[in-house]
Parts: C-alpha cells; sequence; structure tokens
C-alpha cells in the first residue's frame, strides 16, 4: 500500500481545474436525466478499462478503439439504453453520438468517449439523442458534476460521487469521479460505468498502469449478482490543468497519486455494493491461505456468488454449512479439515468443524448487522483474495423480475 | 437414444419384487418422517454416484467405501441433519448408523448404506438414532415405498417417485426409484438423494456403467440455484428377484434395461426442478453449435444460474439482453454476431440483434408459460448440451432466509 498523503474534497468529477459537465433529459427515459456530456477544457490524457465480456456494447467498441490514442477531450454518456448486440446500426449510433459531440465542442471526434447503459438490444433513439446533444453541450458548467452522477443512474438508489486532492511538488492536484451500478455486477469489471477526471499532467502509460492496478483491487474485487455487463467501462481524463510538472511512475510523488486514485475507485466500488440492487448487508469476504492467487479467487468468488449464502445472510442466518459447501465446490484445491471461518474475527469453523466455544446465538447477532467481515483460511498455502459483496434480498428479486417489463 | 419398451407402473422404491421400506419420526425433526431404510430381502448389486465436491458429509464417504464391495442389502436415511462438517464424530455416527441398521437386519454391516440430508454442520442426534433405527427395521413392509419418499423430503414440496416395467427375455423386472430436491442443486451431482431399486439381475460393472450415464444426462444437467450439496447421492441395488438371466452391456435386452433405468433418473431429475425452491417455471436450456462441449456446457451453465435470467424468468420478461450478456461472460468461445436465441421454437435473436419480426409481446406470451425452452446457437460448431432450469422467485429468497433460525 502506498502512504496516504490525500485530502478527501467537495465534489465529484467536475472538481479538478478545467472540467466541466451538464445532463438533461432528451426523452431516452420519461423524466429522469439520460444525456450527459463530462468535458475538458483542454486536451486530456487518458486510461480506460473495459468489460472483459465477449458479447461488448458499440460504445465500448468505440471507446477501445479512440483509447488507442491515449487522449481525449470529452466524454458523451446517455442512461436507458445500452447499445449493446445493436448490430452494425448500433455501432454508426455510437459513432454518431460522438461525431455530434465533437462538432457542438469543436473537437476533433477521435477525442470523444462514448458511454451507454441501460437496457440491451434496443435501437437507440437516435433523433431524440441527436436533437439533445447540442443543448447538453450548451450548458456545460464546473457545476454539472453531480448532475451527471444523477443521470448515469439506472436501479442505483442515490449518486456516487467522491473528490481528493494530493499535492505533487507542493501543487495540489485533484482527483473526482462518479459512478453507477447495480445490477449486473461481478468482478472483472462489474456493470458498471466510471469516469474518473483529474487535473494532475500525467504520462498516459503511467496512468493507464495505475488505473489497472486500481481497478483489479477494487472494482474487478466485487460482487453483486455474478452477472457480468456489455458496458462495463472506467475512463480517466487527466488535463494537466493543476500546473504540476509531468507524473510518471520515477516521480517521487507517484506513490501518493497512485494512492490518490485509488482511493477513488475503492470509495466508488464501495459505494456500489453499499447500493447494491436490494441490497441490505455488505460483506467484505477474504479467502487465505490458499494454494495460489487463484484458487483464492475461485473460493472467494464461489461464496460471494452462491445464492444460498447471499440469502442467509439477508436472513440473518449464521448457516456457515453454505459457506464451506461453496468452497468445497468452488474449483480451488480445499481440504475440508483444514479449513477455518471467522466472521467479525469470531472463530466459527476450525479444522472443517464448527469451532469449540462458538454459539450460533452468538453469530446470528454479527449477521444482525448492515456490515460484516467472513474470513475463510484454507489452511493449505499464503495466498489471499478478497471480495466485496452483498446479500440477496427479496427486493432483488422483485427490482430484477420488473426491470424491463 | 435407446428405443423404448419400458412402460410406467404404479409405485415407487418397492415396486421391484424383493424389496421393502419403512420411514417413522424418531424426533430428529419435530413431526415430519425423518428416518428410513430401504432393504433387499436377497444380496442386491449396487451402484452409485456422488457428489464432486471436496467438502462431502461423512455417510458419502461411508458410501464409497461401502460400494467399493459392489453389494449391498439395505440403506439407511436420516432427514434433519446432513451430517457433514461433523469431523471424526460424524464419521463415527455414520458408520454407527450402517452397524445398527446391519445388526437389526442381520446383514453384514459392508452392506448397508447410510445417507443423510438436511443441515450442515450439526453433530447428529445419536440418541434418537440408535433408539430408532430397530423400530423402523422392524416396520419394514413392500407398501413402505410412499413413506420414505416423503421421509427425505426437506424443503421439497411433494414426495417424487416412479417405476417402470420393462421385459427381459419375457421376463417382466421392474426398476422403481424415489428422489428429494429442492435446494443446493447444480450440475455435476444436483443436491439430492436419489433411490432407485430393481429386481433385474444386473452386473455389477455393467449396471454402474448405465447408472453413470444416466446421471450424466439427467441428475447431472439440471440447476435450481447453482450451488452444490456436500451430500448428493444416487444409489442403485438390483437384487435379481424377477429372475431374468443376468444382465450385462452385451445382452441383446441391454439398451431396453438402460432407457427404463434412464427413464426413471430423468423422470426425477425433472420431478426435482420443477418442485425447485419457489420455482413457477420450468425451463429447458440447450445451447446448440458450439465449438466443443465444454464451451456448450458452460453457456448453458452461466445462463441456467444467472440471477438476472432467472429472476426475468419469474417476472414473465423475455429479456433476451440477460441471456446473450450470460452467454458472453460464460468463458465459452462466443462470436456474438454468430449468436441465435430462440424461446419455445420463435425467432428472438439472429447475428446477435433483435431477430426482425420478433415481438417482445410475443415473447412475453411464451415466459408468462410454466414451462418454456431456451435455444441458443453459437453458430461456430456443432457440440451442444442441455440444462433443465426453473426461475428464481421471491418465494426462493424467503424459503433460503428462513431455512437454518
Amino acid at each position: 500500500m502506498s502512504k496516504k498523503s490525500h485530502t478527501v474534497i467537495e465534489g465529484g468529477v467536475t472538481a479538478a481545474k478545467g472540467f466541466s459537465a451538464s445532463a438533461m433529459n432528451v426523452g431516452i427515459r420519461s423524466t429522469k436525466l439520460d444525456l450527459a456530456i463530462i468535458a475538458s477544457d483542454r486536451e486530456a490524457v487518458v486510461a480506460g478499462t473495459f468489460t472483459t465480456n465477449l458479447v461488448h456494447a458499440a460504445p465500448v467498441k468505440l471507446c477501445k478503439a479512440n483509447l488507442a490514442g491515449g487522449h481525449g477531450r470529452a466524454i458523451v454518456i446517455n442512461s436507458g439504453n445500452a447499445n449493446a448486440c445493436t448490430g452494425p446500426q448500433g455501432m454508426e449510433d455510437a459513432r454518431r453520438m460522438g461525431t455530434l459531440t465533437a462538432q457542438a465542442l469543436g473537437v476533433d471526434e477521435k477525442l470523444v468517449y462514448v458511454c451507454s447503459t441501460g437496457t440491451i438490444g434496443i435501437p437507440m433513439p437516435m433523433a431524440k439523442v441527436e436533437a439533445g446533444i447540442p443543448k447538453v453541450a450548451a450548458a456545460l458548467s464546473p457545476a454539472g458534476g453531480a448532475d451527471v452522477a444523477r443521470a448515469i443512474m439506472t436501479t442505483d438508489t442515490v449518486p456516487k460521487e467522491i473528490a481528493v486532492q494530493v499535492e505533487i511538488d507542493g501543487v495540489p492536484v485533484r482527483i473526482g469521479g462518479i459512478t453507477k451500478g447495480a445490477g449486473m455486477i461481478s468482478p472483472n469489471m462489474a456493470t458498471m460505468l466510471c469516469f474518473i477526471t483529474t487535473d494532475a499532467a500525467v504520462e498516459q502509460r503511467a496512468l493507464q498502469a495505475a488505473l489497472s492496478a486500481a481497478v483489479d483491487d477494487t472494482f474487478n474485487g466485487i460482487t453483486i449478482d455474478g452477472d457480468q455487463s456489455t458496458n462495463d467501462t472506467v475512463l480517466v481524463l487527466a488535463n494537466g490543468a493543476a500546473g504540476n510538472a509531468t507524473l510518471s511512475a520515477a516521480h517521487p510523488a507517484w506513490a501518493a497519486f497512485e494512492g490518490a486514485l485509488r482511493h477513488v475507485c475503492s470509495h466508488l466500488a464501495t459505494a456500489i455494493v453499499k447500493d447494491g440492487e436490494g441490497a441490505t448487508k455488505l460483506v467484505t469476504l477474504t479467502v487465505t491461505g490458499a494454494a495460489t492467487r487463484e484458487d483464492a479467487r475461485l473460493a472467494a468468488r464461489a461464496v460471494a456468488t452462491s445464492m444460498l449464502c447471499k440469502t442467509a445472510w439477508f436472513g440473518g442466518d449464521p448457516n456457515w454449512g453454505r459457506i464451506i459447501a461453496a468452497v468445497g465446490r468452488s474449483g480451488a484445491n480445499v481440504a475440508e479439515d483444514r479449513v477455518g471461518i471467522r466472521f467479525d474475527g469470531s472463530p466459527v469453523v476450525r479444522a472443517g468443524c464448527l469451532a469449540p466455544g462458538a454459539s450460533l446465538k452468538d453469530l446470528a447477532r454479527i449477521f444482525a448487522q448492515k456490515a460484516f467481515t467472513i474470513e475463510i483460511d484454507l489452511g493449505i498455502g499464503a495466498a489471499h483474495a478478497s471480495v466485496l459483496t452483498c446479500d440477496c434480498s427479496i427486493d432483488y428479486v422483485k427490482i430484477n423480475a420488473e426491470y424491463m417489463t
């Protein structure tokens, strides 16, 4: 871990100098904000990470292509339609969104990133989008960040934003971000959009490496329902408006910048799980003592996505049998008589059986809390992995039985 | 497929000659039947398949050890306690159940198979079991099969039994079975117990091969919640009481016997899914056009265990986007623009997009039914796989949030 030398400040995606944003309802959704732009007043260095789902949306393909250039001026985002599984027309629509935004801002279209979130497989309502883009572009303002945080929400119940400040060679630089969940959330890109801006000057390759590492430890370590989206995108724009000497991995303050970026990612990833569809409990799950990192991840993921575990957590039921059963079927190397489990540090399982002195009543008190930890020690090796997850409630089923219709 | 030459007859696990059964409540559960014995009046050839969960219950270990001998006289089963994760004491308790049953029946203890289903991690209430076994043994009767079908139910809402008759060299032989679900159900042994008896004379190796093949195509092709149990067991006892010449794979009537056994397994596996915890819909999912059998299975399993797909089915929402998204993240080789999907034969997706002419209203009518099919053509190769699954309802969450407490 890098030492923490940043402080949390007010604001979100427009907290950094030189960034503006705006959002409107243009009729893709009935009344909610559904079209947004985030813009930098100068060319920014861009890094990004994307869904690994082999089925991915047209805007994801476009972002990946533009990211090859490593630079950007703006992001245009719509909610209410994922523009996924929409074929060649979907690709054309995504490109058109980028072109229109570029024209409205007077920038090269290769510098505009396009993101969509919403229902899969429905053609984009392009008349509304085309009419809307110039209006949204005309309304750009440094005060618009909070509106964009709301515009990207789908089943999210709260907007999610954060900003931090860190000093680089005595120059304060800011990093701010927004994100949305709240279903189709699983490791290896949670189903999500996340937009981060910073006024730091950063080398593109260093920025990409820092983002990839931060995402791997944060957004890729959360799961709500084990489903992975077609549209997951994290983008960071660094525009250098703070006036610091350009950062690279060799810079003495690099760790401070990296730590600040990781703080933003970690905060936003946690916010997604807390606001998971129907979630009532936040569960931090750690697997230790695994033979390999892959084994640790397999075991953690099996428990985190087990319907039986998640419904037990919802019910406040300290049912450790479902946890050890999920570990046993995970594919990880497991020796039943070496497994230990703790809830919030209290021993529950030792050598594969109920730990001496463990009381189901006391354990039920732990599971009655809004947040708790589950530690699983496989007792074989030294590898470990963590997943942040939530319970599965009656409301999760209600939300997802009614989402499209 | 073997030709169908069997007929369905009345009864279940005691439909075959020479088998008797009985069940009682001995206090493991409050009032429901919780201890049962199935016995053959002569030594039977035995075949079995078991959970592949690395964490598996003491009775599973004991069954595997006894199966090395290939013969058996009886099965003793309790519900209300899984005797899993119970350590050396659990193993001793399982052995004691076998020994007491063997003593009560006057047979070798190596010929008694022990099965348990219920909560994991709680010591067996052996005083009740020890007092109960002689009483249950004393009550054995050819009329007791239906009681045993009820005694093994946990969250099942209906008992599940079937019997068929098939002629071997002009001699009628019977195969009957019972099973239980209804949670922790996933391919590679559904969470389940299944007991099959036949009065056919069959070579042990042929019986094991026939059972393994039938289980692979039936019980291993169902999933309710993606969780796999610690106790899954399928046992078949063939006692030869019908008087046929001993069957082997070389016998002309082998295909008829194999087909009849498969029918029993298929019927019971389907019954488990229909009675899945909270299930309101039966979904037959087929993946075709996969590059490999493993790819077909990965894709089918990803859809069948996707919470977003299962909740959409519950809501009657023909949300094909969630299906193609699950296929895309499944790990199977997928080319988005080759994927086709049909619901009950109606085209939904062609070349990765909504099929021309597909109407969401018509598709919603298909999803409003109690049972429907989903066919996914990956359009790459010739391999295929099927999974029988169900939706995930509000009741599933209720049942599993309240099971232990």
